[in-house]
């Protein structure tokens, strides 16, 4: 669908979510830095960061009568009104941290409320830069029924000079930044894409 | 975009491959009953089986300015030419077969031919009917930029009774032959979507 | 080492991790079971189940002075006097579950604990009977330094006819159990040769 | 079994494998660089070259009556009779080469060759330096019954500077050396450990 001559871009909106539960951490920084993105000249974009610390384990004894714990249905709320999903996702071992795992897992419980959207990954950290956790993610993604974008990938090497974030964890460098819009842009077409509104 | 009333549904041209160069292979089988399908009742999608077994093993040796052996480059346009992507994918310890690597790794030189095509993974075996293949491919997909059908997913259990092909390789249960139409279907709807035609 | 004529084998001890909170898990089941046949005629073999549901989510910010909360130092210290590591892992949305990797984070916090232990995996479900999180499992073990055994493999279709567990979640099923006591036996063999006790 | 004062330690024979068929290859240059170093201070390794680029693409319609075709004979002949393996693995495309998946597939047809032995992957590129080959390889393993080591892994970043590799392929890079040299001690180290000789 053509956009009609001068009329703003279609806006779409990103639910946001940091595997690390850690105050510094940096991958808040990137989800507060992609924020601040959304807020200056990238058009059409909302991203809201969605805040997993509270969710209990997932175990379906808490399951009553199809119900979910309050915290629990107020997060599938959020995933199930973005249009699209943005993963923070450090590399803990290997893979995906805990914390993550268990957000993704109780937003897959009936119904899959992760089903059709569109996702990118990014993720900071020493040797891959987190990589080795994305492609688990996108194993995972495949039963979600997420569709991640391809490319850009956004793996930044959070210990290599020059410093890429300051002490409160918040991104400085401006090169990664860019990459950092560029995934945003990447997520913004593909899912305009998916939903037929490019 | 609506199709105009009673006008026929845009056709999709898919390019299949199997990964396995035997003759009385079953991933050859699924293809040319995937064929059969799209002759039949199933409107809207073309099937051309595209034969890699002449592929040589890949080496950059063999490239010069830029062009590809003759075999190669005619592979390479088949793939250009095609709306999105079916892989009858063998399980081989685990992973996908050589054949099918090699043919994937020709194709993806510059420029690389299979990128933004939807795709959609079919396979036979034992055990987990051939899906450790899937998930090795998608990974291998994310490279290829290739945007893989999530569900269905297609695993079929060779050698679990009643009998799933006949000694020539060709499928003959009825269930299976469902299953793989179901799969045709989602990929045929998902390469609308990512072309706007839906 | 060969041990003297009539001496009892060496024993032993392994701890044994479920990846499921919920009361009447199949992988508990699955423990409980392993469990039952180190005290039958199963020689050698003493296995204990580590219960980590009271571990808190992992977050760097709970260690102070590289002391951990105490309800994860007590869990660390149980994996660290282990020989060997079960672990009954089910398989949620492709991948390992939440409370497992919480719990492999935190006894993988300086210093790891798991560094150098043969280990092996057990799963119950439907499709692939919990088997992709096997391999997820297994890539994490690399940065854990764990050995894992190869064979045999152990997924078990829970869902198929004949029943393999009861109302209370104890496994049942004879075949079942005959090939959980060869994960046993080829644990117990495994972690004997990497010792040099075998 | 401690060696007796003064003797040499024990010889394993290292069966070496690249999975490039490019002349300049810098995989075939990491092998040719271990090979240097087991001939230098490096005590009780034997290093051999396997080429693998004259094995037919795997079709089991070549083989007869049990019988493998002659080149095939010759090279599982050669894993047969190693200690442990030494797989230089290029990453194409996210994941391990034809020809490289292509001799493993040969090597596993009955009887499996590769049963019981220790691995290790070395590997150079850009963005993860081979790395994603690795995690494709160790699955692949779990099928084939291969034990490898977990640390150190191998990842040389090609590409960045000081150079690592002479223009004839050759590693010229002192640093990676090292790393190189620490990986032949470790499986050293792993395959005495598994055969009770250390």
């Amino acid at each position: 669908m053509a956009a009609a001559a001068g009329a703003s871009p279609p806006v779409i909106n990103v639910a946001a979510l940091s595997g690390s539960l850690r105050k510094g951490s940096y991958h808040n920084g990137l989800i507060r830095s992609a924020i601040e993105l959304s807020k200056g000249d990238l058009q059409g974009i909302q991203i809201e960061y969605i805040d997993i610390s509270a969710l209990p384990f997932l175990n379906t004894d808490l399951e009553e009568k199809g119900r979910y714990p309050p915290e629990v249905e107020a997060f599938r709320s959020k995933i199930l009104l973005a249009d699209s999903i943005l993963f923070a996702s450090p590399e803990y071992n290997y893979s995906v941290t805990a914390p993550l795992k268990n957000a993704i897992d109780w937003a897959s419980r009936p119904p899959n409320v992760w089903a059709g959207k569109p996702a990118a990954i990014v993720s900071a950290g020493g040797d891959f830069g987190g990589g080795r956790s994305h492609y688990h993610l996108r194993q995972i993604g495949v039963y979600l029924d997420l569709h991640f974008i391809n490319k850009p990938e956004f793996f930044l090497h959070a210990f290599q000079p020059p410093a890429k974030f300051d002490s409160d964890g918040n991104l400085i460098d401006e090169n990664a930044k860019n990459k950092l819009k560029a995934i945003l842009l990447s997520l913004q077409a593909f899912t305009l894409q998916l939903q037929g509104r490019s």
